[in-house]
């Protein structure tokens, strides 16, 4: 018998806390909740837990800390990283918060929704909509991610440049501790200077310090007006110059900036129905320009066509477009956002999420394509992202007629010189996505010895027993 | 000899770190260092050091870690909750970062500054305003108050509507841990997703995890156009609607939205020179409202007239006058920012820094003010602030020709009322100020049992020791 397997009749007494109808344990059942988006990861697991309450959440968590019982929580399973995958050993026991997807509370005077942990991001969205509100997080899996995941990896997205990351989005939070105990810190204060900022501790710590059940979230106006324009530019350096104009043209209304490769484009028009060209003629970088402004229509309208001209004027755009109704602005943002998929058809892709301070993105690009092109001869570079954020998907498709095997096989040898040029910039590995499994070993190595210490006691002082998410973000020495 | 007083040998050894003539131990030197503004605490020390570089920081935590030696960080001494004040018992040394006032770097292109935790916030804006960039903190005491500090208490101000506090302000820190280790996180990503959240820890800890010793701030474009308007209104629930209007209209752009009652008006118009009512008639309440437009100096014009012809049509500004030059926008800002001062002349006045959500002011105001007229007839209720962020510096000031030390006696009780209300709302009884001394006993009172154990747990985890701030935010049990 494996001693790292929990026995049969301690999966029954995890069961009997929410009812056998509210748990998973037979294999073909379980067998999606195993593996993540992108196939990088597939664990195992004997049971999964669906709890509906936040006492139900923290009887589990009590019965694992009792029984050494480790836990990964799981949302919509849409993390890139693995964070949310259980680990192969199979003695790791899944808590999903799907059936915690409540709204339980939407203020449009205070302008805060509270959502449960389980809350699906398009519900919440939807119900900020309800009352004439924006909830701004956007994302490409809003359909499915949720909360409770979003708050775990501080998901960035779409809006980030205008409204901040989740960390940014967020007032307060319910978690339930390894422990089993349950910290109510739901406040929907803007200003709260009352001791150590444990919010923010728990939200990007990918469910290893414990299980975020329930939120208080920011809404804000909703724009009076909104345009989208899509302009052809020579180099990433024009690219910068021209946000550098729209941030002073538009302060907070510049709600998108938004970077992508002539090879973009060709993908995207190749391998995504219902995607064309914009513009006539082909330049070799694009940018999508999101402009939201609160007193009129009006304001967006004039805004961006000043931002255009003055970007013609200065020789930063070849060309451009601005949207002329829903439908426009939908395709535009459909063509960025379906960048990621536009890939597949064209073979392996080597995926970096980086980022650097926004005035290296320029210098970055160049010497990451030389060094990238020196070792793949014929690699197809598809770097695109939020410029404004200096957050860039620098993902790497296959040569042309390349064996798909033989491409991937060299992943970390091309993950090492792109992020060797990025640290050396002053880049982050992991602008957005998190570090989960992925990215665990490489955090341990690039961080300062003290930097990991420091961590380390953060793990221990809230995990005593190692039971929350176990070799996620980081592994105890 | 007092086994809890340092020796004077230990004395010698932390003065060689810095050198002798960086070190003050005459108890007249010493005097100013050892009491805060408001005179609520005078503590005791035999040396104040002024390293000038993190590594003598360093050299001296490392010393004070060996031997025991309690140390208080200190910036500017403008702190209002004794978090920068000693303790009584004369055991802890006081460590000065005036000396460590440089800019380190400023990057207008990537909206970065970086400085040193001892620069002076006045100075911070002046480097930015030098390079056509905005820092937005805006405090009354910014002509001495100091970057460590402000992020040390997460600084609030008069911004905070359109940019956050000093946490939203601030990319990346470099501190000196109680060990003497420098953690080196002078990041200037906007997006970065590795690990637990060291930083928002460090930041509102009041120097009782780590010594700030440097700090990558936000930069932001420098507004195009400013106007300040002036309004009477009925009362806070009309200010409130006010708000709202104001919100959906100007967006982003609303920069300042301010409370005050009459009384405010009349204590400043009485005892600060200069300040007169900028409206022909009394009206019971005020609202500043302060604009900053990005694209043009004419949008905030239509901004703010716009803004006034609704609240009038709507029936919530009963008078209005807009700023119509630079000298009389600051005449209206420094009415508001006279109004502590302007309480002086007035005799004792018990004061409280409380927040609740927004939508909650006006039943707090009503409540509260029942409450504290039923204990004390004739109290003169001067509550005033951050309207938008839902913070209310509720002072409160004696009744003519009451004593002033049996008014001020009642500053515990007082306080207990006041906060009783505030937390029945979901509110905070530290909304920026922070903790310090001062709430210190308190916060352990309202706080759940498990929140104040974990921040125990971060406590014992960063400081094993218990040397850093001692007695400061959380008292170890």
């Amino acid at each position: 018998m494996d001693l790292s397997q929990p026995k049969p009749e301690l999966l029954d007494r995890f069961a009997a806390i929410v009812g056998e109808n509210h748990v998973l344990r037979d294999a073909a059942d379980l067998a999606p909740r195993l593996v993540e988006g992108r196939g990088l990861y597939k664990g195992a697991s004997r049971m999964l837990l669906k709890p509906g309450s936040t006492e139900e959440v923290a009887a589990i968590m009590k019965l694992a800390s009792e029984t050494g019982t480790p836990i990964v929580p799981q949302t919509g399973n849409t993390g890139l990283v693995g964070g949310q995958t259980p680990r192969e050993t199979g003695g790791d026991l899944i808590l999903s918060l799907e059936r915690m997807n409540r709204i339980r509370d939407v203020d449009p005077v205070a302008n805060v929704l509270v959502a449960e942990g389980g809350a699906i991001l398009a519900d919440v969205q939807k119900a900020a909509d309800a009352v004439d509100r924006l909830f701004p997080l956007s994302l490409g899996s809003e359909g499915s991610c949720r909360i409770g995941g979003n708050l775990s990896t501080n998901a960035g997205g779409t809006a980030v440049l205008a409204y901040g990351n989740m960390r940014q989005l967020c007032l307060g939070l319910e978690v339930v501790l390894p422990t089993g105990e349950i910290w109510n810190g739901l406040r929907r204060l803007k200003k709260d200077n009352t001791g150590y900022d444990l919010r923010d501790l728990f939200i990007g710590a990918e469910g290893t310090l414990g299980v975020i059940t329930g939120a208080v979230l920011k809404l804000f106006p909703r724009p009076a007006g909104h345009k989208v324009a899509f302009a052809g530019v020579n180099s990433p350096t024009d690219a910068l110059a021209l946000f550098g104009l729209a941030s002073n043209l538009c302060g907070g209304a510049l709600t998108g900036f938004e970077l992508m490769p002539r090879i973009g484009v060709e993908f995207t028009s190749r391998n995504i129905a219902g995607v064309r060209d914009p513009l006539p003629d082909a330049h070799p970088w694009y940018v999508l320009i999101d402009i939201s402004t609160s007193d009129t229509a009006e304001t967006a309208e004039v805004m961006i066509q000043s931002l255009l001209e003055q970007g013609i004027e200065a020789g930063l755009v070849r060309d451009a477009v601005i949207a002329s109704s829903l439908a426009q602005e939908k395709a535009l943002w459909h063509m960025r956002e379906s960048l990621s998929d536009a890939q597949k058809p064209e073979g392996g892709s080597i995926k970096h999420d980086v980022s650097v301070p926004v005035s290296k993105i320029p210098a970055f690009m160049e010497e990451a394509a030389q060094a990238v092109l020196a070792a793949i001869p014929g690699a197809r570079i598809c770097a695109f992202g939020h410029l404004g954020d200096g957050n860039i998907h620098y993902n790497i498709s296959q040569p042309v007629g390349a064996d798909k095997a033989a491409f991937l096989a060299r992943w970390r040898e091309i993950n090492g010189i792109v992020h060797g040029i990025v640290l050396a910039a002053g880049g982050s590995i992991s602008a957005e996505h998190g570090i989960g499994q992925l990215k665990r070993d490489e955090l341990a190595h690039i961080r300062s010895p003290i930097e990991m210490e420091l961590m380390y006691r953060i793990k221990k002082a809230f995990d005593p027993a190692g039971i929350m998410n176990p070799g996620k973000v980081v592994a105890l020495p």
